[in-house]
C-alpha cells in the first residue's frame, strides 16, 4: 500500500518514468491498473485535451509537434499521445517515437507516447483516455491525442477530448466529400494544413458549405484555420481557435450532455473489455476457444453457436 | 418455422430484397439474426472475398466500380459492402450508396451496401463479415469488402477476406512511411492507383523496399499493380493479381492457420458484444448506466468502480 501511494504521488509531481510506467500499466491491462485509475481519476480536469485527427498524408505529427512548441514557448508542459492502430504488430508507432523525439525528445517539458493496439483483444480507446487521465493528473497544461486515420475507433477517441481538431489538405480527391460528411460532426475547429498547395481557396470554400449545412445542437460555428505546418505558419492561430472553443464550451449549455455522453462512452469501453476478460479468464476457456476457432474454421460450427457455448 | 425457412431458401437463391433484409437484421442485431446466421454460415465459402482498403482519397470507389464492372463483363453476380465508420451519425453511407447506384445499381447482378457505425454499443465489423456471409451464401461470386480510412476495424475487416487489397496513391506524404508499415502485414496484394500522377514511380520504388524488408510468414510476395480507375486501366491486372494470391493460398501451408485466426477473431467480436448485450439488458441496467454516467461526468465517481458496480 506504501508503495502505491508513494508511486502516485510521483505521478502526481510529474515525475515522467513513473508517468511513462502508469501508461504502461494502463496498455497492458495490468491488475494494478485499476486501482491506479480509481486514484487518478478525480485528479483531473486540469489540463486541456485536445484531440487532433485527420486523413493519411494530412500532416498532422508536423503540426502537433509545432503546437507542441508554441505552447512550450509559453512555459507550458505538454503531453503527446499518437494512437496508431493501423499498426497492429510491428514498428510503425516506435518508428513514430524515435522521429518524434529528434525535435521535442530532449525537452522535459514534453511527454511522448505512442499507442498501438495490442492485438484482438482491444482495449486501445480505453487505455488511451486513461493514459491522457494520467498526464492530466501529473501536471501537464495540454494534452494533445493524435490519431492517424478515420475509423471508427479513432473517431471515438479524438471526441472524448475538450477540443476536436480536423486535419484536411487542399486537393485530397474522391473520398473527400464522404470524409467530411462522417468528420463534420467532431471537428469543433478545422484546419487546412500545406495551405501553400494548389486548390486551398476550393477546399476552403467546399469546407465552409458543408459546414454551413448543419447546425450543431451547441451553436459553435467551427473556424477554419489554415497551416502551413512545415514553415510554423498559421500555429499560433490554431492555438487561438483552440482556446475559443474551449472558452465557448466552458459557457455551453450542451457542455454537461457532452461530458455525459463520454462519461457514458468510457464506462461501455471499459464494460467491455472486462466482461471478455472475466469470461477468457475461466478455466479452460483458452482452450475451448481454441477448438471452436478451429471447428468454425473448419465449418463444422458457426460463430453464434460458438459463442452461445461459451456463454453457457 | 416455416416463414423462417422460406426466408433462407429466397436468401439462398440470391433474392435482393430478402438479401438486403438478412443485412439489415445483423446490422440491427435483431432477435433472430442469430438462428439465420446459423443456417447461412455452413453455406458459406464459395464466393471469393476481397477486401479493399487505403487511405481516403486514393479512390477506392471507383476501383471497386470498376472491378465489379470487369466481374460483371465475365458474368459473375458482384456483392459490395462499403463500411463507412467515419460517419457515426449522418449520411456518408447514404450520400455514397446514391452516387454508386447511379453507375452500378441498375444491374441486377450488382449488389450494393453501406454500413456505418451504429452508435457506441459497437458490432460493426461483426455485422460486416456476417453481412459478407449472406452475399456468400446468395451465390455472389464476388463480395468485395470496401472500407475508408486505416483504423482498428477495418483493418480487422479487410484481414477476413480471401485476398485484401491495399491501395496507395503515388505522393501521400509525411505519414506514408507509417502507413505502409501498419498495412504492410495487411496487404496480399498493393494497387498504385493514378498511376498517372507524378511521383508513381517514387512510390513504386517505396513500397518495393519495404516489402522486400518483410518476409511474409507464408512466403508470398505481395504483386503491385498500377491503375487509373478512372481510365479503367490496369483493372484486369489487379484482377490477375487477386486471382493469384487465391490460387497461391489455397496452397499454403499456413493457410488453415489463417481461416483459424479469422475465426477467433469472430467469435471473439461475437462475443464481446454479446456479454455487453446480455449485461446491458437486465432490469434497471439502463437507469443504472444513466445515473453512473451522469457521476463520473461530476467526476463523483471514477469509470472503474462505475464499471464494478454494474458487474455486481
Amino acid at each position: 500500500m506504501m508503495g502505491g501511494s508513494e508511486f502516485i504521488e510521483k505521478i502526481l509531481a510529474g515525475d515522467t518514468r513513473s508517468v511513462a510506467r502508469a501508461i504502461s500499466k494502463v496498455e497492458d491491462g495490468a491488475e494494478d491498473a485499476a486501482s491506479l485509475m480509481k486514484e487518478i481519476f478525480p485528479r483531473t480536469g486540469r489540463a486541456l485535451v485536445i484531440g487532433i485527427t485527420g486523413a493519411p498524408g494530412a500532416g498532422k505529427s508536423t503540426l502537433v509537434d509545432k503546437l507542441a512548441l508554441h505552447y512550450r514557448s509559453r512555459q507550458e508542459r505538454v503531453g503527446i499521445i499518437a494512437v496508431d492502430p493501423s499498426s497492429p504488430f510491428t514498428g510503425g508507432a516506435i518508428l513514430g517515437d524515435r522521429i518524434r523525439m529528434q525535435t521535442l525528445g530532449l525537452d522535459s517539458g514534453v511527454f511522448i507516447r505512442s499507442m498501438a493496439t495490442r492485438g484482438n483483444l482491444g482495449g486501445l480507446a480505453r487505455a488511451t483516455v486513461d493514459a491522457v487521465a494520467i498526464l492530466d493528473a501529473a501536471g501537464f497544461d495540454k494534452v494533445i491525442v493524435e490519431t492517424v486515420g478515420v475509423g471508427q475507433d479513432e473517431v471515438e477517441i479524438v471526441k472524448t477530448a475538450d477540443v476536436s481538431v480536423v486535419v484536411l489538405v487542399p486537393g485530397m480527391g474522391d473520398d473527400i466529400q464522404a470524409i467530411k460528411a462522417g468528420i463534420m460532426e467532431i471537428g469543433d475547429c478545422f484546419v487546412i494544413n500545406k495551405a501553400d498547395r494548389d486548390g486551398v481557396l476550393r477546399t476552403e470554400k467546399e469546407l465552409e458549405a458543408l459546414l454551413s449545412l448543419a447546425t450543431r445542437p451547441d451553436g459553435w460555428h467551427p473556424p477554419i484555420v489554415k497551416t502551413i505546418a512545415t514553415d510554423n505558419k498559421g500555429i499560433e492561430d490554431l492555438s487561438a481557435a483552440i482556446e475559443s472553443y474551449r472558452e465557448f464550451q466552458q459557457t455551453a449549455a450542451t457542455s454537461l450532455e457532452r461530458r455525459e455522453a463520454i462519461a457514458r462512452w468510457r464506462i461501455l469501453e471499459l464494460l467491455r473489455e472486462r466482461l471478455l476478460a472475466q469470461t477468457l479468464n475461466r478455466d479452460s476457456a483458452s482452450d475451448k476457444l481454441n477448438r471452436l476457432a478451429a471447428e468454425v474454421a473448419a465449418k463444422s460450427r458457426d460463430p453464434y453457436s460458438a459463442v452461445e457455448e461459451i456463454m453457457k
